[in-house]
């Protein structure tokens, strides 16, 4: 089992270094990248492979049938519009030949996020929608107020877990299990209802039972 | 007063974006771009200017002086150090012209965000950082977790506050101001102790007088 990582860039980059560091070489990780010519990470648990993504037989040299999870980053040397449509057709490509494998996909135009999808990608991440809304919050915020710190430190002290709600948690209030949740080291940060996420719902809400709770505890390190 | 951002691309859309819906056009905005010749927006409350934002007589045609914040957005159409380059010479060229005035910058790779802080930058975002944390979630977390959806819909429902420590929270726990900040509607998620940001902090752990506590609440539209 390994994870295949599509692009190298400033942000696979540190992304390999998170993956090492949290799992002290005990994943392994394919690196494709059809730019480079040489293994650019000196790392005994990446496994370089200089190919085309959107040719088959570069994800069969990355073993793409043993994998467990595929990452597609952008191209962000290419203009936006463009990094995108190869993205897809790497997507396609990959959703070929495997057609359970998760697939996430890093888009930087919003319009291309649905052909992203149809092309097979479960899921799909729109980093510069990410991004410009940290830089209104920095922007409109008070000058004190560093949200980008806040959620950097979120992110890297913190997992996301989903909870079901459990019987007993049925028409509790929101102010019940935050307290609960907190006693328990964890923070309750919203639930999902009806597929739609809610962050700091009211503290009287009353949770039902088709509800999934979300909550963040500590990052093992 | 006005904002001044420079670089047009889809962040910086986006943003624009943002703001005239939050702030129904009541904001202006400086646009600055040395790439296109015409203003890309199409809205009377962004004022395009095409110009060298490493050049003093841009930051005039700005209207620098009475600018309440500046954000200089990165190329990511250059190479990424050379885009950091660049970023930091325009910094120079703003903090030269406005000692005063708060300078947001975006930075792509690591090692070039001390030498943004030492141009004057007053707060740099380094965006892959972000990026590549979200990504890690997102691949070695469980499948239905997503959070990446978790964080665009905290950043887009809510707004940080950051509040100091009253005279009458010394030495209340954490459980403790966890509830009465979310019997206000406020959802505690740390505290900064000594410049050092903690999230989800243990429920036994008692307030300082130096902290400050962050909690988040609904933005509003
Ligand atoms: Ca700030
Ligand atoms: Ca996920």
């Amino acid at each position: 089992e390994h994870f295949i990582i599509v692009g190298w860039n400033e942000r696979t980059r540190k992304l390999i270094h998170l993956i090492d560091s949290q799992y002290q070489n005990q994943v392994e990780i394919v690196l494709i990248d059809e730019t480079l010519q040489t293994d650019p990470v000196n790392d005994s648990n990446v496994h370089f492979i200089h190919g085309d993504p959107s040719v088959d037989q570069t994800w069969e040299n990355a073993n793409l049938k043993q994998a467990k999870k595929i990452i597609v980053t952008a191209d962000q040397s290419k203009v936006e519009k463009e990094a995108d449509i190869h993205t897809i057709l790497v997507v396609i490509t990959a959703r070929g030949l495997n057609h359970r494998i998760p697939i996430l996909v890093e888009i930087l135009t919003e319009n291309q996020k649905s052909n992203a999808k149809r092309a097979g990608a479960t899921e799909v991440i729109c980093t510069n929608e990410s991004t410009s809304t940290l830089f209104y919050h920095e922007l409109t915020g008070h000058e004190y107020v560093k949200a980008f710190d806040y959620v950097m430190s979120l992110l890297s002290q913190q997992q996301f877990i989903v909870h079901k709600v459990e019987e007993e948690w049925v028409d509790e209030t929101v102010l019940q299990l935050t307290h609960q949740a907190k006693e328990n080291g964890k923070l309750l940060i919203g639930y999902i209802r009806n597929e739609e996420v809610i962050i700091n719902p009211p503290s009287d809400d009353k949770f039902q039972a088709e509800d999934r709770i979300i909550v963040t505890k500590e990052l093992l390190q």
